[in-house]
């Protein structure tokens, strides 16, 4: 049945039952607005939006890919701020003559991501468009830590780098060039792997900055760079490039590195520490933090793009 | 200069500098998240999204226009929680084409009218898409108070309506049949005049049940008698219709009736107390609430639409 066919409250109806509630959910999707609990009296907030043809395509990822995809990219920044997430508001744009199943599809996989972190959606507004739009605002509790800006970086401290990068882009391009393996890169572009439990323990283990690497870990890094005012080095044999990546990457043409080093999507958290400090659990190191400006790779400039930007 | 000349970035930086920092934004827009104060320790949140063609058109309202437009019916949905608003969260979709003032003019549209209630823009994101989308969130503090609900409607209330209705349907209907006159008519589609501390003030009164009147006043009164289980009867004679209104509904051949009735947009709020409560100064009653379902107008069925379904 289309969405024209159901309207907007048939819709609206099907998706919330779609919807778990979680702990923080003090009143859901219903009323003209919902009420979440804010125990440390201040509250984190985010929001991330997908476009069709620009962040997804729907024959590259399935309904219920995308909202993982949309959850994550916002709960992620909620958790690079050291804040544990506790609810998503959406607002989808659809055209009317797509599918109720597609946006039950959506519904459920936005509810699933959130309940990873015992976050759930509290609301949201639709709409009929001709470009089908995910914007997604997450919403999270600081717990009585203050919150990790990109901005505490000092010289001396230590980058460390919770979650993989690299392989939602290899995933991507995999995508872009026809083919639909490996499945594991596929995959990884498909439903981020988030260290969202890294972000609140990296908060309490002293990080000075925190970043949410959506764009690429070069680009990210340099707005820590830019908001701390320091300069950053990478050292680009702190990462594991698998075998199968390395595999397509040859197959494909393309250096694997840059998918490291400058892909974006994959929602690793990258931090800088104070030096001495031992690493958390998940954490390990990938470079430093020193006096100066910009980001290097091995003390050099990287040739290559250091991410994405959404107009050009 | 278009958007698609000064990217992502650049976009960004001109936007952060036509916003105005509110007292409860502890951290504004520039880091993974914002940081908004919640004193209450629970936050009333609420989404709304606005498309180009859909809900406005660039021929028809300015860019600040369309900024003061998206926040108030963001603003109207805490208002009508009883929650005082405190942060917006904006996520702009646009086509790359379009000049980066048409951009700036939005921000500083909504963070005009967030300004009128003491909230400001904290935050957001945006993409290049072919289709101008402007989806808000908007939080709020309870203040100690209970939120009021849409389900909370007694038989034997009263029904209070603060604002205004049918101004901002028939500027629509003006401006959709090629006219740009009445002003009075067409300013009030273009900017709505939301009577938000009437919503805490509401609460404080003992408002039993509270909604926004954003689709038109039967229809969302139907929300109420739905979650209420009870039925609601507006007195037609409880309005006024200016003679702008009149002269011009003469003209286009509507009943005014239909506009003050089922015209959305004017994000008034209506709300219904105990019998015997004296409203809130601003408040005026419409109508009572019953035993049984539905709404009447002058106890019999209204023949024309109730609202407005924004997939049909």
């Amino acid at each position: 049945m289309s969405i024209a066919e159901t309207g907007e409250f048939g819709l609206i109806a099907r998706i919330v039952a779609r919807l778990e509630a979680g702990p923080a959910a003090l009143l859901g999707p219903g009323d003209d607005g919902a009420v979440v609990a804010a125990p440390d009296g201040r509250i984190v907030a985010s929001t991330d939006v997908l476009v069709e043809g620009r962040h997804f395509r729907r024959d590259w990822s399935g309904a219920a890919d995308i909202g993982h995809r949309a959850a994550a990219a916002n709960l992620a920044d909620i958790a690079a701020m050291g804040a544990a997430p506790t609810a998503l508001l959406v607002a989808l744009c659809i055209p009317p003559d797509l599918d109720v199943s597609w946006a039950e599809e959506l519904a459920g996989g936005l509810s699933e991501e959130a309940a990873l972190v015992g976050a759930s959606v509290v609301g949201g507004d639709m709409s009929a468009s001709p470009t089908l739009t995910v914007a997604v605002t997450a919403l999270g509790d600081l717990q009585g830590q203050e919150p990790v800006l990109r901005s505490g970086a000092q010289p001396g401290d230590v980058i460390g780098l919770a979650g993989r990068t690299g392989y939602a882009a290899a995933g991507y391009t995999v995508l872009s060039r026809g083919f639909r393996t490996p499945k594991m890169l596929v995959e990884a572009y498909r439903r981020p792997q988030v260290p969202y439990q890294q972000g609140t323990a990296a908060a309490r283990h002293g990080a000075t900055a925190m970043i949410d690497v959506s764009d690429g870990l070069l680009q990210d890094l340099g707005h820590i760079a830019t908001a701390s005012v320091v300069g950053i080095d990478v050292r680009s044999d702190a990462f594991e490039i698998p075998q199968q990546m390395r595999d397509a990457a040859t197959a494909l043409g393309v250096d694997p590195n840059q998918w490291i080093l400058a892909g974006g999507d994959d929602h690793a958290l990258a931090a800088t520490f104070p030096p001495g400090v031992a690493l958390p659990p998940g954490w390990r190191q990938i470079g430093t933090v020193h006096e100066g400006t910009g980001v290097t790779v091995d003390r050099k400039q990287w040739s290559g793009a250091l991410g994405w930007d959404h107009f050009r």
